[in-house]
């Protein structure tokens, strides 16, 4: 039997768009053995309703994925999930989800991918790379897609940082939330990110949140997504009233996320919460600390 | 009399499109003094032809900018230039002499714009920060221009880094690299360069070069730009050939750049020299290594 634990993650951060991811203290926790006759998979928490149970379960797919690549039979698995992670949030629930299944496959598998490869896989999967990256190692990580490759470089989140989010009880697909992104977009746009996501690198890395709010200004997908998010200029304006050090769509929505620190965070979460009653918008507000450790796996062979 | 020292600068590394700047040891000296009757300039150095020496001199009109700024009269000026900054090759001559005017201006002017204010009105002048950055503070910055304001990080450049430099004889006027670029560009060559940018600002941040050719690698400029840069396509290929981190456009060009480090600056010096003379190129090859001091400024009474 094989134990994981992944942290959800925030991704995007405003100008650093399928670059950056955060892990959250928001955990999906997996058990997973092999166990005779067939698939049997349980699920409790967040999403119980709409996690399949099925053989199209992103943990399942994960885990078989891992067999395949190994060239070994797929065994029957029986797969316990307990799940805190609120889905098609923009809060990385599937990247979760695809890091412990290959997790606990490659566990019951016997260890033959290295960890290195773990994250190259999730990439495949799910397209993008830094929720994955975020769920799979902690902290804040820059990811590169060069080719089929990602390079990710990992920083540890001071632990004084918070993040205050907005979760609505409304969704928001990422193929919905694809689609409305241009296939071109002004020149200047282009170096407005990515003079905007380097100042981004340079805040994690330093901890000098000072530029936190100009960094994370965004042209490439807020403005043409935020109409996908209720309430989003209000979150917004009230979160800088607030002095959040910066405002965002949380992935793809359609949670909002600020990035404030432990003394702020109250103040931010409360005007939210006014904001969220005030707009009559079903949901949560929610302060979570940041993940450092990652995935944590734990085996026993406990007959 | 006042004196300053200002660096040469290379800027955008690549993915780094008007954000990135780099303070190189190739230096503008330049004394400025209060002469009546009116302005004499005399240069000796690189560019001597084609460095004005009369009232439209950069570095008069950058000290001009500082009188009106502080709203004083200005007075007559001796200016005397030494310049070891070849012109319009994108190793930052017009930053370098934006910065030093500004700096001289500000000493004679009896120094009423705060340290701070000189990168804003060296923006103002030359349209872009990161020469300017790069020059007066020396290491590596990050710039971001958010409304008219920059905001500028600074990091200071290992002294094991070194940068080896292709410097032809022709030139590419910024004008002209400005004009061939396009006005749309593919969403996902905004997205290539700002996940690379982030990277970038990891990799000069922590001195991890692992992943620099990764980091520099770019869509949003040389593609259109390296036909004006004769040979390099070839000074690419020698560069990585040589095991260089990193090979770019310096600036808007026509200069070559290879980030390397003490061990492989000679080879890949020792290629690009061979390549040179085996394209027919006029130029030199030139090893430098990067500036961390920024701007120096002396003042003297001297009577």
């Amino acid at each position: 039997m094989v134990k994981v634990r992944v942290p959800a993650s925030t991704s995007n951060l405003g100008s650093g768009f399928d670059c950056f991811g955060m892990a959250l203290q928001i955990y999906l926790t997996v058990k997973m053995e092999i166990h005779p006759p067939g698939l049997e998979i349980c699920v409790h928490g967040e999403g119980c309703a709409e996690i399949s149970t099925s053989t199209d379960n992103l943990i399942y797919l994960a885990a078989k994925r891992v067999f395949e690549q190994s060239r070994q039979q797929l065994p029957p698995l029986k797969i316990k999930i307990e799940n805190e992670i609120p889905i098609l949030r923009g809060l990385g629930s599937s990247g979760a989800a695809t890091v412990a299944g290959l997790l606990c496959g490659n566990a019951l598998a016997g260890a033959k991918i290295e960890s290195g490869q773990i994250l190259q896989l999730a990439n495949e999967i799910e397209g993008t790379p830094e929720n994955a990256a975020a769920s799979l190692l902690g902290g804040a990580t820059i990811n590169c897609v060069d080719g089929s490759k990602v390079i990710c470089k990992r920083m540890a989140v001071d632990e004084n940082l918070k993040a205050v989010l907005c979760i609505p009880d409304t969704t928001v697909s990422t193929h919905a939330a694809r689609a409305v992104l241009p296939k071109m977009v002004a020149y200047q746009d282009a170096v407005y990110n990515l003079q905007r996501s380097a100042l981004l690198a340079h805040a994690l890395i330093s901890g000098d949140y000072q530029s936190i709010r100009t960094a994370m200004d965004d042209r490439l997908h807020q403005p043409y997504r935020k109409h996908l998010i209720p309430g989003y200029k209000e979150f917004v304006e009230a979160g800088y009233q607030n002095n959040a050090f910066g405002v965002c769509i949380s992935g793809s929505g359609s949670a909002v996320l600020a990035l404030t620190n432990d003394e702020i965070a109250d103040n931010v979460a409360g005007a939210w919460e006014a904001l969220r009653v005030h707009l009559n918008l079903p949901g949560k507000i929610l302060i979570s600390g940041f993940d450092n450790k990652g995935a944590q796996i734990t085996t026993a062979n406990g007959r």
